[in-house]
C-alpha cells in the first residue's frame, strides 16, 4: 500500500499507523501539532546519493549536483544539502543569504533569475557567488557597470532559450521560444549576448545553461535540448572563438504524485543526459565540459509528507462527501494553482470499514481550496489524521498567510528521533511587520538589508 | 486616462507622474522602495460611506456593514475599517486576533469558516466574538461541547448553501449545491442543523447567512439567493417555530479590473438586495431582520495600487516583448491562480514615444509568473515604474515568500502625507522561524498562542 516511488524510503504501516524515519506520525503530531510537514532525512540522503552515483557512473569528466533551492529552502534544508555534498542554486538574494547562513560557501552557490534587481546583483558579487547565470541583455549591462574596475573578471553563465517544446503544464514549461526566461538562440539574441560579454572586461562567460521545464518525464525532449545547446556552443567556438567549460541542462525531472504518473528514474535520466552530452561533444569534437545538474522537486518532494487533522465531514447526498482539514491552499497551493493531484492516506489507525471516495477540502475561505478530489479513504471522524505524499516541493516554499492562518512547522525525522527545522508560525509573527500608530512616519527598511 | 471606477478617487496624472492621496508615486518609491502597495485612505472612506448611505436609503430596519477581512488585513487596515464604523468578518483566529489588536471589540467581529479547529472555536467563545457563523454539523457538535454549562447561550448564525448557481470563476463560486461551504437547504441538512441547535442549550441560532460567490455583477442571481433563504426562513418558522432576527447575504460584489469589465455599482447592488429582502419579508409576512452586508473586495481593491520597478526588457522578435519587474506571483498570485487581468500604467513620466503591447513578467522563477499580457505601455527602460490598479484585494493577503523574496511594504497615503501600515519584510524576517542546531529538540509552540 505504501508505493515506494511515492512515499519516503522509511515510510511504514504499523497496524494502520504511518511511521516515518522511525517516528509514528501520530506521536509527531502530538508534539508539533498540525498541519505538519515531516522531512525524512534518509530519503534526501538516498536521493542525493542516487544522483551522485549516476553521475559517477555515466560522466567521465567533473560533474556536480546543485539543489534548486526554490523547491524548499530554509537554514536546515540548506545545511542538509550542503552536508550531502550538493551545491545550491538560488534565485534571489534571500535564498543566497539563507544558504550562506547555513554555512554554504558563496562559491558553491549559483544565482539564477529572469529579473535580478541591481542591488541583489551587487550584493551577490560582493559575496563572491560562484556563478551568476545571466538571463538577458539588461542584466549583462548591469553586470558590466557593477564590475567596472574589478581585479579579475567574474565568471558567469548564460541562460539560453533553446526553442524546444516539451509536454508539461504551461505554467512550468520554460524551453519554448515564447518564454520570459533566457536568451533565445533562434533570434540571434544569445549570440549578441556573447559578443556583448566579450566586450565587457568585468565578466567572463564560462558556461551555458538551459532549463526545459518541470515535471519532465520525456528523455527525448531533454536530449533535444542538450543537442541544441551543444550545436550553439560549437557554432560560437567557430564564430567567436569561445570554448565553454561548464554546462548545465537545469533540472526538471518529474516525480510521481500518483501511482499511475509517468516516471523516469534518476539513474535513467542522468544516463540519458550524460550520453547525449558525450555524443554531442564527440560530434562537434568539443572538450567535455564540467556538468552541473540542478534537481529541485526530484531532490525533496518525496522526502516530505504533509499531515492534516480532519475538522469536519459533510456528506451532501447524491453529490459528494467533503472532508475538511485544518490546512489547505495557504500551505499547499499546488492543487488550486496547477490542478495538482496527490496520493493521500490515513496516518493514524482507522476503525474498520470500507473505503469511500471523498473530496478533501482545505480550511481557507475559497471554493478553489480543494486539496484532493475523489480519493478513497476509510471511514473518518473529526480528529483523524491524513497524510499527503510528495509534499516537499513547492508547498511550504509557496506558503502564504492567507486568512491569517500561521504557516506550519517543518520537522526532520531520522532513526526514531525528530527535530524542528522551522517552527510553526505564531499569531505574534503575523503582526511582526504591522506598524503601530506610535511609529507613524517611520521610514521603510533599506531595500536589501542582508545581516544574516 | 485614469478611469474613475478602476483607480483610487485621488489618483491624478501630473505631467505623466501618477499621484495618489496627494503623493507622487515616484517619491513614495524613493522612500519606501519597490514593490510597493499604496493605500488611498480617501477611497476606503468614500466606499464605506457609499455602502452606509445606500443601506440608510434603502433599508428601513437596522443594518450594518462588516468588512470581509480575508481580502486584506493587518492592524492598520483593521483600525481603519473600525474607525469608519464597520464591523469585521473574520475566517480564522489569526484574523480575530489582529482585529482585537486594532481595538475592535470582539462583539463587532463575526467568525466564518468551513473548518474551524476546536481550539480556535474555544478561544473565539472566550473572547466573546459577536457571532460564530456555523458551517456544518460537526461544528455544531463541537460548539455544543464547548458551551456546556455556559450561563447564557452564544448567539450563532447558520451558513446555508442555497443551491443557487452564479456565473463566475469556479474557484470563487460558492452558492451551488456541490460546495464545501454551508448547510445545503435542498438535502435537508440545514433543517437538521436547526433541530440539532434547538437541542443544544449553549447556543442559539439568531441569523441566517449565505454567500453566493465573488466578482458577482448579476443582481438577479443575488435576488434568487435572498429569495431562497427567506423561503427557508418562512418554512422553518412554520415547522420549528424559529424566527430569525438577523440576515446576511454575504458579500461578493464585483469590481472592474479593466475598463470593459461588467460592473454593478454599490448603490444599485445594495438597493437590489434591500428591495428583494423587503419583498420576501412582505411575501412571507416576516419581520424585517437586521441586515448585515459583508463586502471585502469591493471595500478595498480599488483603494490600493501596486507599484513595481522594471528590471529588464526582452524583445523576442516576431513573438513578444517581455518586461520583467521586481515583483510578481509572490506578492500577487491572482494572474497565475485565477487568470486575472489588470489595468496597468506607467507611474513615472515616460520619454515621448508610441505605446507598444508588452507582457509584464514577474521575477519569480516560474513561467506562470506573468502579471499582465499584451498591455499597451509607452517606451520603457529598466528603472521605470509600473502601477497596477485594483491591487487591494487578494494580493498581499495571499503573498508568499516564494523564491525567498521578502514581502512588500504597504503604505497609507492621505492629503499629501504617507505612513507605513506594514513594513517591508527583511532577510532576517525570512529566517525568524528557522531552528538552529543549538535549538535541537525544541518543542513546537502551542497551537493557538494568542498573546496579541
Amino acid at each position: 500500500m505504501l508505493e515506494p516511488h511515492i512515499w519516503p524510503d522509511t515510510a511504514r504501516d504499523i497496524d494502520g499507523n504511518l511511521e516515518l524515519g522511525g517516528c509514528l506520525v501520530r506521536d509527531l503530531v502530538r508534539t508539533y501539532g498540525t498541519p505538519l510537514y515531516i522531512l525524512d532525512r534518509a530519503t534526501v540522503a538516498a536521493t542525493a546519493q542516487a544522483y551522485q552515483a549516476a553521475l559517477a557512473a555515466h560522466y567521465p569528466a567533473p560533474a556536480q549536483i546543485h539543489y534548486a533551492s526554490k523547491a524548499l529552502l530554509n537554514t536546515g534544508v540548506a545545511r542538509l544539502m550542503h552536508h550531502l555534498g550538493l551545491g545550491l542554486d538560488c534565485v534571489s538574494l534571500g535564498e543566497v543569504a539563507v544558504a550562506r547562513r547555513a554555512g554554504v560557501d558563496a562559491s558553491h552557490i549559483h544565482l539564477h533569475g529572469n529579473a535580478k534587481p541591481s542591488a541583489e546583483l551587487r550584493q551577490a558579487l560582493a559575496w563572491g557567488v560562484g556563478r551568476i547565470v545571466v538571463d538577458n541583455l539588461d542584466e549583462l549591462h548591469a553586470l558590466g557597470q557593477l564590475t567596472v574596475g574589478q581585479a579579475s573578471p567574474s565568471p558567469i553563465w548564460l541562460r539560453l532559450n533553446p526553442g524546444v517544446d516539451v509536454h508539461t503544464h504551461a505554467h512550468i514549461q520554460t524551453g519554448q521560444l515564447d518564454s520570459k526566461f533566457g536568451l533565445p538562440i533562434d533570434t540571434g539574441m544569445a549570440r549578441a549576448a556573447l559578443e556583448l560579454a566579450q566586450a565587457t572586461p568585468g565578466i567572463e562567460v564560462v558556461g551555458l545553461h538551459a532549463h526545459l521545464g518541470s515535471q519532465l518525464s520525456d528523455a527525448q525532449a531533454m536530449r533535444r535540448g542538450v543537442a541544441r545547446l551543444m550545436e550553439f556552443a560549437a557554432q560560437m567556438r567557430q564564430e567567436l572563438g569561445i570554448v565553454f567549460t561548464e554546462f548545465s541542462p537545469g533540472g526538471g525531472l518529474a516525480v510521481a504524485y500518483r501511482a499511475a504518473d509517468p516516471l523516469l528514474d534518476i539513474a535513467h535520466y542522468v544516463a540519458a543526459l550524460c550520453d547525449e552530452l558525450q555524443q554531442q561533444c564527440q560530434r562537434w569534437d568539443y572538450p567535455l565540459p564540467r556538468l552541473v545538474l540542478e534537481p529541485g522537486r526530484s531532490m525533496i518532494a518525496r522526502a516530505v509528507v504533509g499531515v492534516y487533522e480532519v475538522v469536519s465531514i459533510k456528506q451532501i447526498e447524491g453529490v459528494r462527501t467533503y472532508v475538511a482539514v485544518d490546512g489547505g491552499m495557504g500551505d499547499n497551493i499546488r492543487p488550486a494553482l496547477y490542478q495538482a493531484h496527490y496520493t493521500v492516506r490515513r496516518a493514524d489507525a482507522s476503525p474498520p470499514g470500507a473505503t469511500l471516495p471523498v473530496t478533501i477540502a482545505g480550511r481557507y475561505c475559497e471554493s478553489g481550496d480543494i486539496l484532493a478530489r475523489d480519493v478513497a479513504l476509510p471511514p473518518l471522524l473529526p480528529g483523524a489524521l491524513l497524510a499527503f505524499a510528495q509534499a516537499g516541493a513547492y508547498t511550504l516554499s509557496m506558503a502564504s498567510n492567507y486568512n491569517l492562518v500561521p504557516r506550519p512547522a517543518l520537522v526532520l525525522v531520522e532513526n526514531g528521533g525528530s527535530r524542528l527545522l522551522q517552527r510553526r508560525e505564531t499569531l505574534d509573527d503575523l503582526v511582526a511587520r504591522d506598524v503601530e500608530e506610535d511609529d507613524l512616519h517611520t521610514r521603510a527598511a533599506p531595500e536589501t538589508q542582508a545581516t544574516i
